[in-house]
């Protein structure tokens, strides 16, 4: 502080003036030197976070076109809509119809065709619903006399409202019908304050229907017909680019343990990446959630049928992350400074490798059974080959106490000093013992990863490869089976 | 199936007539008999359903009552709103404005004063922005001549949408203005298609502005005056009360395994709940987010103030999570085949134990820190217990092998023969070394939460209860410090 001070009075400051002479700003003007100087870096740090942020941008649209074209979507359909409004003077007064079918596009479209869907629904069903009944208690308000009515208008929105609210948290509406809910809140209050004549109010209700379902049109059309983002295909992508990358985070930690100065030559950074890529499996969770319910309003599309089990992935989800959490605890004890004596390692490292390698190779033809959308003829075969490493690792762990105790020359000495090795071997390969037992742990999960992934195949009729090569060739009449002979 | 058929051909199905006759209905009568079955079945179901909606609605209403309190609360808002401009027939044709506080209400209105605040902020931001941009544009517009209208309105239209849409991607602006960016797309559009002249514009967006500050003013006087539901306070609620599950599966786990028999009887499904609290932190990371998310806009209220460090809550929820995982990996690992011999698994039973509640006596030490907002004085002593627990911990560990030599009279066996035992045991024991290996993690991991709970008391300049004893004492002159001296 006292250095800082000592420097500002040392340095001079100039002002160029207007007319061209400069003044020195004396010590004595240092206020407005350090106020303008505080600008300066205010101004500089706005630029710099301005920057900063188009530079994110920028980042983001290279990334993901998909979300450029999602932006240049939404406002193609925007211009059309008022366009096509702004041309049609005969609506009354522009301001009433117009404004819905424009509300309507903004608030409805949205990232992915299913959501897209879903908000156009619940917007049509909610608008519809609390409109009639609105209309409806308006007619017999009207019928009851004037004096009521506030009392009454007053009375149905508190009840309505507070029960439409409450149901919003309900877990099943709050999935699927909340947005429905609180247009139904909306719409019926809107209704119940107009004040209008019933005969004015159903005209009213028609055209706001018709301009809803236009505006809704116009949106489910635009995302699905250009460069559509289907939200059941995101979550499948996302499920099995999570897959490959805990295949690769296994494979990398176990490999890295056993031969660190090896691999850490190539592109350091880039490697360390993958190798933390089971951390978008931890952290996915909502994602898959938000994805799974929106998928389930879509279409067919592509390879998926509009009943795919979507909420299926949610479970093989759920599995991966329990593959995942392991490989967190794994890294973790792994990377701790306890050092295993390198024979004892270099003993293990073959078997423990390929553990992880049969592991991960299960989990990446996983990988394939859902990309491909066809049932592994060799799952099976992997998984057996997967717990047979599993059990020659066991087996491997319990010839590691002969091995530690005989390969020093001590056959000599007697059973204390021996007992001494083994002790100091028992904690120096508890690092090693960990990683076996997570192993094991990890290749058990791989297991419920494997129910989930084949419980999907049943559901979603996958066909299995054999029976593709089979529909490929001519059907011979003896293959067919009873019930199809039938009808032949 | 065949027996199915066989059934509905034995039993006789009688209907009542209108005459009161009744009449068997024969065998061929089956399919109108099978459509009523499954009509009976469907509404049957149906009725089910609705009785299991409603059942767990009132188990929501009566577990949580905060939230039909905020259901009370909209309905409450939103009559006030719709009655104040029911009563005010000064207002041009009501449709008008009144429609757009209703909406403000119904929109804005949300479970917590945080969200309420940024929705409505960002509304009143959102709305007043692009409607002086819009009518900017408009009167640009307007001097350049009539026919350029539709073209630049929708090509303005189509730049804004496309650019603000594409900003809500961008996660700095998602994360706080993503309504807000909404809000301005409909503005802007709203007036370009509004085609309405600047001088009629001006008035109308005069309105519009006081109309839906209006409402959000309502919507934030209610939420915050009845009963206010904090987003601060239920993250705080949240992150404490998932320390004490923390805790309590920790201690629970290690216990349960040294101690099967013993724990199982009283309350075997209440026990079993509580030990898996630790996955509430698993599942917890997104309603963290949003609460800190919403805890920022909020106004200093109860213990916190204003620029209360919410962020570092994510911190500390993350850390917890990051034992979560490793208490994942311990439950999965502990409850494997592999049975420990009981000799070894009692010898090392006290000390794991000890590790795990000496762990779990941290996380309690840190969930009252948080609870009492003080900063503890014993927490320090808390980790060096801690880690003392877990150096004996691994010179037991050491001590094992002598152990599992010695118990059984094998004195006079040779070498062989010890070789096996050891590898015996080694095999045996993996499960306990595992376990101990996690233990180790774990109180590292732990140590990342001392860390940041450490933080947030600096941050949020928690004092430490010693002060607060001197405070409460009377001050004596000998104790102020230096710069307080010089102020008395």
């Amino acid at each position: 502080m006292a250095q800082e001070k000592e420097m500002s009075r040392v340095t001079e400051w100039r002002i160029r003036m207007a007319d061209g002479s400069s003044e020195a700003l004396a010590p004595e003007a240092g206020l407005a030197c350090r106020a303008w100087l505080a600008l300066k870096g205010l101004i500089m740090g706005l630029v710099l976070k301005v920057c900063n942020f188009f530079r994110k941008a920028w980042d983001l649209g290279q990334n993901e076109p998909k979300k450029v074209i999602h932006c240049l979507k939404v406002g193609m359909a925007l211009t059309v809509v008022s366009l096509f409004y702004y041309m049609r003077p005969l609506y009354e007064g522009m301001g009433g119809n117009a404004m819905w079918a424009v509300m309507t596009v903004v608030v409805v479209f949205e990232n992915t065709v299913g959501a897209t869907i879903c908000k156009s629904l619940n917007r049509i069903c909610g608008t519809f619903v609390a409109g009639s009944l609105a209309i409806g208690i308006h007619w017999i308000v009207s019928q009851s006399g004037k004096e009521f009515e506030p009392f009454i208008n007053g009375i149905s929105v508190f009840l309505l409202a507070s029960a439409v609210t409450f149901s919003r948290f309900i877990p099943s509406v709050k999935k699927r019908f909340d947005y429905g809910a609180m247009i139904f809140i909306l719409t019926f209050s809107l209704v119940a304050v107009s004040g209008y004549r019933v005969d004015k109010l159903l005209e009213m209700a028609n055209n706001r229907v018709y301009t809803i379902i236009i505006g809704t049109s116009l949106c489910i059309m635009i995302t699905m017909i250009i460069c559509p983002i289907w939200a059941g295909e995101e979550l499948y992508m996302l499920i099995t680019r999570n897959m490959d990358k805990l295949a690769y985070s296994l494979d990398g930690c176990v490999g890295e343990y056993f031969n660190e100065s090896g691999s850490s030559s190539d592109g350091d950074k880039e490697s360390d990446k993958k190798l933390l890529g089971y951390k978008c499996v931890l952290t996915s969770k909502a994602t898959e959630e938000a994805m799974a319910n929106f998928a389930r309003w879509e279409p067919a599309h592509g390879r998926f049928n509009f009943r795919h089990p979507w909420k299926q992935y949610l479970k093989i989800g759920a599995s991966m992350r329990a593959c995942a959490y392991c490989i967190d605890a794994l890294d973790g004890c792994v990377n701790s400074e306890n050092e295993v004596p390198e024979l004892i390692k270099k003993h293990m490292s073959n078997i423990a490798l390929k553990v992880s390698s049969e592991s991960s190779r299960v989990i990446k033809e996983l990988a394939k059974t859902m990309k491909t959308m066809k049932k592994s003829s060799t799952i099976d075969y992997l998984v057996g080959e997967m717990n047979n490493a599993v059990l020659e690792l066991q087996e491997d762990l319990k010839s590691l106490p002969t091995l530690f105790i005989n390969p020093q020359p001590l056959q000599g000495a007697d059973c204390p000093e021996k007992k001494n090795t083994g002790a100091v071997a028992l904690m120096d390969i508890m690092p090693l013992v960990t990683l076996v037992s997570l192993l094991i742990e990890i290749a058990a999960r791989i297991e419920g990863m494997v129910n989930a992934v084949e419980e999907l195949a049943e559901m979603g009729e996958y066909k299995s490869v054999a029976d593709e090569k089979n529909e490929n060739q001519p059907v011979s009449k003896t293959n067919v089976p009873d019930e199809h002979k039938e009808e032949v």
